[in-house]
């Protein structure tokens, strides 16, 4: 008989089949729940927010309910080192802004959300699905989860664990 | 022939088989080098550093380059909107000090360092080194990297590379 078994313990095919197993893994089956603020959030709110809630992110929503921006902990930073006063500025003001958000689908797969993590140098994706609504020209995207650096170090673990 | 490879197959295997992998990579392998700042550093410098450097966590040195502490984003933000003046305030005041420090050895694995990080909800360890000088009662401890959650994303995407 050939030496199948060995085939699974050479290098490369180790690595093929760890890689396809995390390929497997899909954001809907991991996301988190995001927390969210408004618009018109002053920033002294959002950065307490931030520590009430626990979490590293936070997603601003517009009016509708629609996803209009991002803030991390280093764009509070900022601010808060700043001249400004962040009782009266709003986080609208101060947000990374869509179209410029790095997003992840439900379906996509976790490993695709870690390299946009990676590469773009950010925190945390929220997972959105686009709405579009008639008469519209542009999609709208509501926001069903996050997925956090957090996130995938749990998913590490897990995969540790067995 | 025993049917060997449907063994590696099988859902326990295959999870053993992945476990297995990850609690090979040692912390010293993968660790990456930390941003460091002095006790007497002001909040204000601590902050402009973590900008500059572009790093989520500062680790802290005594007068001897021994570890000292740890600051994270978020224990510069809560004091940056506080009534402090943080161009006066030394970091050594507000960070978290030795021995309540969460800190990792080259020689662990990045498994039990993620598992660290998930628990102990920080972004950041300190791998550290004990040095015992003539005399000393206690130990002290010299940093010789950090293991981050972006550490352990860019593994789960190195992973999913192959």
């Amino acid at each position: 008989a050939r030496p199948r078994v060995g085939y699974f313990y050479s290098g490369k095919s180790v690595m093929n089949f760890i890689s396809e197993y995390i390929k497997k893994i899909k954001v809907k089956d991991v996301k988190r729940v995001p927390v969210v603020v408004q618009e018109n959030t002053s920033v002294y709110d959002a950065i307490v927010t931030l520590f009430l809630e626990d979490t590293g992110t936070l997603f601003v929503m517009d009016e509708e309910g629609y996803l209009a921006g991002v803030v991390s902990r280093k764009d509070l930073l900022k601010i808060a080192i700043g001249n400004m006063d962040i009782h009266k500025v709003p986080v609208g003001i101060i947000m990374t802004r869509m179209p410029n958000i790095i997003t992840v689908g439900p379906e996509d797969t976790v490993y695709q959300a870690a390299k946009k993590i990676v590469e773009h140098e950010v925190d945390a994706l929220p997972v959105i699905i686009p709405v579009k609504k008639e008469g519209d020209t542009t999609s709208k995207y509501k926001i069903v989860g996050k997925i956090t650096k957090t996130n995938i170090t749990k998913i590490f673990v897990e995969l540790g664990n067995y």
